[in-house]
This record gives C-alpha cells, sequence and structure tokens, in this order.
C-alpha cells in the first residue's frame, strides 16, 4: 500500500470492525492484548497516520483542549471562551479554537481538523443548522477517534456526552414571570434567535409563565435587523404592550433603541428584560435588565469537566449539569416596588 | 539516538547551522540539492519528527491559517477574526485561533502549538505584554519552521513579515481634528490601552493635532475601569472639557454613560469620539462618532495576504498596508454646522 493507510483499509486487512480496529489503537480495554497487537502491527506495515499511532502507543497527550462555537461576535460565546481559557490555564491545558459559523459543514470541518491529533478532547456549542436538521453524522470522527466531547449552551439529547448548560425554559419562564410580578399584563417574546434549542426553549418558558394569566401570547420572530424597528413598532402600535420578554442581548438593546425613538418610555411605558449579562446590556441607558446565563461559569465548568475526563477523574457516566440562572434587575423593567 | 532529535541535534551531527538545516528540510532554493539530500537522511536516521520531514518532503499543506489575538472580548478583534474566517473560506482555508491574553508567555505557547504541524501559517496581533517589553525571542520556533507570519492592528517594526495595519497617529490626530473644527477648545485624550502600540500612536496623534492650537494637552490614563467614574468626573470638573477623544470603544461608551449621570449634555456640554466601529457604539443612545479601523476589512486583508504569500502569489518583499480610516459622525458629537 503506497499512501496512508485508512481505519477502514486496516479493517479490511484484518477482517474486523472498524470499531475494533480504533480501539485497539486507542488502547481500549474492551479489546485484548492479542488484538492490539495484530492490529497495531498491520497499522505500522500499513503506514497508518504514523504519528497519530505513535501518540497513542505512547498515550501522548497534547493538553491542548479544542473548543468550537458558532460565533464570536456573540457576547455569550465570548465570554464562555474567557471561562473555558482561565480554567483550562490554571490546569495547565492550552486553547484552541475553531469557529462553525452556524454551518454544519463547518462544524463538520472544524471536529475533522481537531480531532486528528492536535486536541485531546472538545468543547462545544452547536450551530444553528446542526441543531435544525438534527443531523450528527459528522460527530462521526470525534467518536472514532475516542475524542470526549463537552456540549454547553446549545445541546442535544442524541449525543451521549457531558452537557453543562441553563434551564432556557425555566430562564424564560421566570423572566416573564418577572414582568408579571412588576405588574405588566400586555407582554410579548421577540426572537432572533429561531432555530435553535435554547430560542425554541425560551419561547415555550415564555407560554408556560402566561399560561392561565389571561395574558395573551404574541411571538415576534424577527430575522433580519434591517426590519427590526418596522416590525417592533408596528408590533407596538397593535397592542397595549407594556413588556417585553427578548430571546438574546441585542434584540433586547435594539427593542429599547427603538421603543424609545418612537417615544415609548422605558421602563414607565415598557418594561423590556433581555438574556445574557454583557457588556452592551450593562453600559446601555437605560442599563437592561437581564437574565444570567453564567456564561464564564459555563465555559469554566464545561473545562473542568472536559479535563476531569481526560483525566479519568469522575466516573464514567456523562455529567449533566444545569445551572440556576439569575435575573439582574436595572433600569430597562419596573422596580417591583413600583408595580402597578 | 534513543528519542526524537530536535534541529539542534542535527545541526550538530552534520556540522552544520540550525539555519541550514531547517532550510534544507523545508527545501529552501537557498540550499543546494546534495545538501539537502545529506541532510534529510541524517534527519531520517535519527527520528527528526518524522510527520514534520514527512510533510516537507510531500510539501504536504493543512489548508490551516492559524490566528493568535489578544482577547476575544473586545470588539475590534472579534470583528477581524469575522473578515478572516470569511476570506479564508472563500480561499478553502479554514482557521483555528488562539488567545494570548495579552501575555507574552501565552502568545509564545500560542506560536508552538500551532507552527507545529497544524498550520501553515500565522495571522497576528501582538500581546501587549510582548509589545511593551519589545521581546521577540519567542518568533523564534516559527521562523525555523519557515511559518509565514502576518501581523495586523498591534505590528513590530522588529519583525520583518507582511504587515496590516491603520496609521493610528493619523486616525487619532483626524479624530481630534474633527473635534476642533465643530469648535472644541478644551479637548482630552483618554485611553484605557497605555502600553500598547496603537495606544502610544493616538496619544501622539492627539497631541500632533492640538499643537499650536492654544489647546493645552491633558492625558488620561485609567488602568482600572472600577475607578473611570471618579477618574473621569474629577478632569471634568477641572477644566471645562468640551471634548474628549478616547482611544477605544468601550472607553468611549463608558465616557459618555458618567458624563449623562452627571448631569453633562451629550453632545451639547461635550462631544465625544472614540475608536472602533462595533455594536456597542452603533447602539448606544446617544450614538457613538467613532474612528473606523475597517476591523473586518483589515482580517480580511490579513488572511488574503497570507494566502498568498503561502501560494507563493506574490513577490518576497513583505507586504506592508496601511488602510485609510474614516470618521463615522453619529449623535455624541456636535455636527459641523453646529460649530460655535
Amino acid at each position: 500500500m503506497g499512501g496512508k493507510s485508512t481505519l477502514k483499509d486496516l479493517a479490511k486487512i484484518l477482517n474486523l470492525s472498524v470499531s475494533t480496529v480504533s480501539k485497539a489503537i486507542n488502547n481500549s480495554p474492551e479489546i485484548s492484548d492479542v488484538t492490539k497487537d495484530k492490529v497495531r502491527s498491520i497499522a505500522l506495515l500499513n503506514n497508518y497516520s504514523p504519528n497519530k499511532l505513535a501518540q497513542s502507543l505512547k498515550s501522548q497527550r497534547t493538553k491542548t483542549i479544542g473548543v468550537i462555537i458558532p460565533d464570536v461576535l456573540m457576547t455569550f460565546f465570548a465570554m464562555a471562551i474567557h471561562g473555558i481559557e482561565q480554567t483550562a490555564n490554571s490546569y495547565g491545558y492550552k486553547v484552541i479554537i475553531c469557529l462553525s459559523n452556524e454551518s454544519l459543514e463547518k462544524e463538520a470541518e472544524s471536529i475533522n481538523t481537531l480531532v486528528n491529533g492536535s486536541v485531546d478532547g472538545l468543547i462545544m456549542s452547536l450551530s444553528k443548522e446542526t441543531q435544525s436538521t438534527n443531523d450528527y453524522a459528522h460527530f462521526e470522527e470525534a467518536i472514532r477517534y475516542n475524542t470526549p466531547i463537552v456540549l454547553f449552551d446549545r445541546t442535544s439529547d442524541l449525543l451521549i456526552c457531558d452537557k453543562i448548560k441553563i434551564d432556557d425554559t425555566l430562564a424564560a419562564k421566570e423572566a416573564t414571570e418577572h414582568l408579571l410580578k412588576i405588574g405588566c399584563r400586555n407582554i410579548i417574546f421577540l426572537t432572533t434567535i429561531y432555530g435553535t434549542s435554547v430560542g425554541e426553549k425560551r419561547r415555550l418558558g415564555y407560554l408556560q409563565a402566561i399560561e392561565n394569566t389571561g395574558v395573551e401570547d404574541t411571538i415576534i420572530n424577527i430575522k433580519d435587523y434591517a426590519q427590526f424597528e418596522c416590525i417592533l413598532i408596528e408590533a407596538l402600535k397593535q397592542g397595549k404592550i407594556d413588556g417585553i420578554v427578548a430571546a438574546d442581548e441585542l434584540s433586547a438593546i435594539s427593542t429599547i433603541k427603538y421603543s424609545i425613538k418612537h417615544s415609548y418610555k422605558i421602563p414607565e411605558d415598557i418594561s423590556v428584560i433581555g438574556f445574557t449579562n454583557g457588556v452592551l446590556g450593562e453600559n446601555f441607558v437605560p442599563s437592561l435588565t437581564v437574565v444570567d446565563q453564567h456564561a464564564t461559569m459555563q465555559g469554566s465548568l464545561a473545562a473542568e469537566t472536559l479535563i476531569k475526563r481526560l483525566e479519568k477523574k469522575i466516573p464514567v457516566e456523562p455529567v449533566h449539569k444545569v445551572l440556576k440562572t439569575s435575573i439582574i434587575e436595572r433600569e430597562s423593567t419596573l422596580p417591583l416596588f413600583y408595580a402597578k
């Protein structure tokens, strides 16, 4: 055989399954020493990705964590990376980051780039496309290389691995209940992240909160920021809206900005609550009341879980950690004692 | 020899310089074929990083670009990454990102992680510590592997490579002249990025603009955001400040926020201009007048330059591109026709 062999080639020669060959090369306890030796000799003979093999034989670690996130321009993910970096560095691990740009194909490409010897494990938040198509075939490479994965924020029940997230449904329910508590009676849910698991769960939480309260549900889904002002103001004109739950930070800020522009008073006329505790909402005037998803903490916990997994310091059962969110009250919602 | 050999080991055996050995392995046209063959045989015999050697022999490319930036929470860098991604992908290249967190040591670590076979070339913006110590010894690995580097934004004259940047001195001069033009006579320069090349150059530009205008120079250097409000308001009380040039986006927004809090009117009392055309300044009320450094364009040009360098489509002389900045007038400065 001339060039490099693949796992498939080796499996064919050995008359074994790809999975068995992979496990043998990765020194899995499921495989007998006899089979391991056979596989390794054939792998060496057939020039199977020699560096990778050498690595696995020495069980050499790169002490590097790969991170794949959808977008670096979203504050939440930038903050999560910050948390991942801090914790990884404190354990002596390095971090390399790839972006999926919300695309399944780019996510797949990033997985293949990273698991191919560069990193010991992956921390990921799924792309919009992956979540909406529910297609996880591109995780095959990571599974083949036995690369541990920790999912955070945007996770999936179809992938069996460690997961760190918040309860988005509960968080949105609490945000909506906060508006109910301060006296809002016409509350709309506004989202620009339709199609993601978190966007969908937040919508559900909003619906759960207003169920049986007599408040009618109105969901505004804005796909293009160019139409934000027009769609929002049209909605404000139709009902006497006094409360808005916005599914992310920028849409909450845009809501306030355009409402003020059209002479609505925030929070006197409309109380606005958003998601993500970032610089944008913190520094805005009026400052934004937000659901804090503890982005940095999510990143930090994801890194800690992955490192413990790599160092076999946690049980084999997947870790499923659900962080409690909190509401940070600021100027964009009426204070509780103001309740109408 | 037991383990893997280093270039140094090979050089010793061959009685050649490390640089010659490196060039031979990397197939440099400066080295004769005879020497190349000799070096390669010795390298193979002595188990010199076999994968690397195999790669160079086949001149195999990873088609991956490594990016090292100081901080992902700064909008400018997040936008630059966006530009790098777009352009790299359009050329069929992947991107992996490492952060230096403004530390020389982490920058060094990132270089070593990436040049070690993962990437074909590097795009970097230097860390604060690297720039203030002017120590570039940690670029040795990249040079040894003949890894092309493109610096952007925070560059250095001491590194001979492709560079994409703006003229920070001119940009700050123009920003200050803009304030002079609208009638400001007590202009301060406010910075939180002291110690970086860009921070220093912007300070110089401010000084150049007010030279011979009779305006006194006042430079406020804030190291800790916790003291921002206190230091700013103290300065505003002392002189009749009517213009502020802030060296970055967040400090400009903070300036406006605290000025308004202390009953100063923006722009009627004080005109504020900042750097970076990001979501924060665009969405703030009043919206921020900024110097647009064309972050996305800088990233995009850096990627294009690196790819052309890798594919030998540009002359060997280093590319030095200086982008023209522009001022985006918004609500935080008096309009020109208001000029007092």
